[in-house]
């Protein structure tokens, strides 16, 4: 099967029989290539929806639970039916029968609300070829810090910003990758506006600081890193320290090594930060590719 | 025709040659029933794009030049193509003639930043019978306030937040509106979180206090309504006085009457703020309906 590969889902209730046996009949393969959702749509009219974009390496999903996790997440935050986690995975299953099994490939998940006024969310599953980051995994990548506008303590006060949700509306993440390019940059770190780091627009950020590895600390304020968790395991496995805490600006400058590391484009290590150069663990950071790009559930 | 009534348009550069005729070779009217979307859409992956909601009144689109003039406005900030105004203009008397003559409908128009990777913007024009407002145009709503999260000069500090464009990315508006029904409320209305009034989530705010009809300052941080445009314009030849101005929360509170205005519900009183009761002008809410419902160009 050519990609890009699109498996329309039509998405049972979190607690539906889940023997799978029928699972097979709610997914619909459909010509990526041709119209599949109705312009009534609330993920394209609103971007009212939730979704996760996950890797597959060599035929292997990687960290397909993790990933689900987070949906099922991301549905509650924003208040819509749960997911059926064992009919996504089948479907997860589903679509890796049917693409390539070698290379570096991208399967997006997304859960809509469904048309205005509709009975039910929509849902489907996209895969596609991965773009090349081979490069990029060895150069390592410039990036800005961007006021996200929020303070520290927003997402505990307002918890209608959704912020802890990975959810379709990213036009301002879309926004601050522009910004970072015009300014020469390859990507943004997102910083709080009391100055505390948070994550980039498509990427967690972990440093590196007396040999103690560190990303910011959960708060709901930001998205809980699939790739990050999994390299804290890594590096706990291999004996290093890593801590969740506030990490202010400074000490982001400060560091001995910064990564921002995400599903598909894996841990890049940060080489300018703001114009200044950052040191940078090349032989780490090539031991990050090689585990991530190691089969993971 | 029978409504919804959706129109696909091949967007056209912003400075095509004008004389418009052959703006009809680039709408298909297409079943709004059927998928008219790719799922590679980044409308509906990335809530990537703009969007104006505009009223059909007895057949007489509503403010059509201040919806293309936002839209383009919006296109900007969002670094979308711009649009090309005499063809969605064109696109609108094109969808106008065809639905129905009577009553009052919406039309909603989107510029998507289109297809994944793809050549050009994706644009539609989607018309819908309006929901029936009638009641609570007469009976008023009762609002919360919200934190946005913002404080009062984020938009001139971050741009890339968009906070003056209309964009596809929602979610936040719309789980607002979830948070308000939660607590027993209509609508709310977003403050900063220096507690300055910004907007409803579909909707401007306009309050009067000392016989003066004000509405936050046009900061970047709101959108520029054009239905308290239209209102101010109306209120001017009337001998009102307007002003824009930075509102406070506690000045909201203490207003002699509030409304909330947009295109298709259009001027709602405020009957009560965060379980407070507000004083309501029903016969000069009266006279905004009356005039908002006239041909207004």
């Amino acid at each position: 099967m050519p990609l890009p590969y699109t498996l329309l889902i039509t998405p049972l209730a979190a607690d539906a029989p889940d023997d799978g046996s029928w699972f097979a009949e709610t997914f619909t393969e459909v010509d990526s290539s041709e119209p599949a959702l109705r312009v009534s749509e609330l993920s394209t009219q609103r971007g009212d929806g939730v979704f996760e974009t996950l890797a597959v390496v060599d035929g292997h999903a990687q960290e397909v639970q993790p990933h689900l996790a987070r949906l099922a997440r991301s549905a509650q935050i924003c208040e819509l039916p749960l997911p059926n986690l064992a009919q996504w995975s089948a479907a997860i299953s589903a679509a890796v029968a049917q693409i390539p099994q070698q290379g570096e490939l991208a399967i997006k998940l997304v859960l809509s609300r469904g048309v205005e006024n509709g009975p039910s969310p929509t849902a489907w599953l996209h895969a596609s070829a991965a773009t090349d980051f081979s490069a990029v995994r060895e150069s390592g990548v410039r990036v800005i810090t961007l006021d996200r506008g929020y303070d520290r303590g927003v997402a505990e006060r307002a918890p209608w910003l959704l912020l802890g949700a990975k959810t379709l509306s990213y036009a301002v993440n879309m926004a601050a990758l522009r910004e970072a390019h015009r300014r020469g940059a390859d990507d943004t770190i997102f910083v709080t506006s009391d100055g505390y780091v948070m994550e980039g627009p498509t990427s967690s950020v972990i440093l590196r600081h007396n040999g103690v590895f560190s990303t910011p600390a959960p708060s709901g304020a930001i998205l809980h890193g699939t790739t990050q968790t999994s390299l804290f395991e890594y590096l706990e496995r291999h004996g290093h320290s890593v801590s969740y805490r506030d990490i202010s600006v400074e000490e982001l400058r400060g560091a001995d090594a910064v990564w921002l590391v995400s599903s598909v484009r894996l841990a890049v290590a940060v080489t300018e930060l703001d114009g200044r150069q950052l040191p940078v663990d090349a032989p780490l950071t090539r031991l990050f590719t090689e585990y991530l790009l190691s089969p993971r559930d």
